[in-house]
């Protein structure tokens, strides 16, 4: 798996859709999921959520679909930090099944840690340790082969692979 | 709301997160379920997919986040054809909280038509019917303002609009 290895997930029934094969959308909860899996690893987890009201939130995010995924698949994904600054992460997700070596997706996700207060969010600077972790990550996955496609600006002009 | 009005769904509650908002990813769920309505708009319906074995197979995702949404909203959905040749679609998704004026999110897609055969699927012409609908909603779309912001390379160094 491209990344380092962060959540693997099985394939829920009702992820299906008509066509027979994981929606488009659920790659995206698959995503979502791992970022919760980042966030453990890094130091923002409930713990820490509840302590200090400091949270993620996403700005943006890109997927690839790239190969199908079955109900019987489960999936692995991997992430790399392909940068950071003092409150924003730009990660970067593999998503892949079990057993294969090519990526199934690639996401890439801009997250901001806010701090929640009531209806509000402020944008906050990590905590260090927090900052020292994310520079661990960054490091080790900087040493990695690297990823599938990444986010980009979408035209139909633009040559491109087709499955 | 931007767009042409193309679906509007209710926020179910397994969609909010421990921030108490609807998870980034169910923001895809509700952009996939937009582009089944727009592939029943458009005569890809599933008496379609049932005759032809002819469906749309989802390339790219990319997605703005701008508002959050809540347990008690609803939210309505516009789509603009950005683009589309013999076999590709490029739709843009605007995803508002009913009762209000700005995007919540703003949501690309790269879709392409294929025809499922067993196991594999191969890239396929739409129908003339199908062109014909596609070229009447793209050309409503563009006589609409523009929209918000759309699919791009992302990166730490661009100065960003932060929540």
């Amino acid at each position: 798996m491209a990344g380092i290895p962060i959540y693997s997930s099985a394939i829920r029934p009702e992820w299906i859709d008509y066509n027979g094969h994981l929606r488009d959308a659920y790659y995206a909860v698959i995503a979502s999921e791992a970022t919760d899996a980042l966030m453990d690893r890094l130091g923002l987890d409930a713990a820490y959520r509840a302590r200090t009201a400091g949270t993620l939130y996403t700005l943006e995010m890109h997927i690839h679909f790239l190969r199908e995924v079955k109900q019987t698949d489960t999936v692995e994904v991997g992430v790399r930090i392909l940068g950071f600054d003092h409150k924003r992460i730009h990660a970067a997700f593999e998503i892949t099944r079990a057993g294969t070596a090519e990526a199934a997706a690639t996401v890439e996700m801009m997250l901001l840690h806010v701090r929640q207060e009531g209806e509000r969010a402020a944008s906050a600077p990590f905590p260090p340790e927090v900052s020292a972790n994310l520079a661990q990550l960054a490091a080790a996955g900087a040493a990695l082969p690297p990823g599938g496609p990444g986010s980009r600006r979408m035209e139909l002009t633009a040559k491109r692979a087709t499955p």
